[in-house]
């Protein structure tokens, strides 16, 4: 498990995969993004996206549990005070995501001795390395016990 | 449907409300983001929560669906293309969530004259009208046809 004192800037975490499928993306889609891009490959032909796509927040979820399957094991949990999120290009059926960290600053906190804030860089990537999603994470982080 | 050009700074949207409760987020947790925090109510009480709280990605993704719900209603649907997102206070079981967003800018697209971007900004709260996510989301928008 890892502290504030453990990080540095320039540390980078690679994750374990996850396999996306056309039922997956649909499923969560039903749930909290029902639009046609990511409901309805037929449908989703005629879209921005020109096809079946993840929503943004299925990407974003997925990548949230690669981050606990090979990220920072952080001591009491991954807890993200903000984060800057985008997705430069689509999420497809067959992708094979991973997420790639590395670590940019470290900070301890000036209200409080017994945390940091680390900034963490992820890029989750499809099986061709291109990156679908790019997400600034500003970590509270808990420091090493005395 | 709106376009572009129907949208102006201070323009504000109301959603639906949703109900959560503790199985919703211990369903979204086990899938997505498996921490004691979201997924049992005795092993959360040990953590930075305190107690059970959704993960914030499941925060994200129901603001998503209310945003379909109340929200703008885009002509070619509600495509993100980068969001600030931070959680100022956790959600709880029993929470009951609505969005209330405000257009902030209106620009067109130096690159290309059929869309622009809008800047919106999304606060999603609580039944106490307590903020627990704040996001800043840069939509594309199509521009009305000639």
């Amino acid at each position: 498990m890892l502290y504030f004192e453990d990080f540095q800037p320039g540390q980078t975490f690679i994750t374990e995969t996850h396999a996306l499928d056309a039922a997956q993306i649909k499923k969560f889609a039903r749930e909290f993004d029902p639009q046609p891009a990511h409901t309805d490959e037929e449908a989703a032909k005629s879209t921005f996206f020109g096809g079946l796509a993840a929503s943004g927040w299925h990407t974003a979820s997925i990548t949230m549990r690669l981050l606990l399957q090979g990220g920072p094991q952080i001591a009491g949990g991954l807890i993200g005070a903000g984060n800057d999120i985008n997705w430069p290009r689509p999420t497809r059926p067959g992708d094979v995501l991973q997420v790639v960290c590395e670590i940019l600053t470290t900070t301890p906190s000036k209200s409080r001795n017994d945390i940091g804030i680390v900034n963490m860089r992820s890029e989750t990537r499809n099986q061709r390395g291109e990156p679908v999603q790019i997400m600034l994470s500003k970590l509270v982080v808990p420091r090493k016990p005395a």
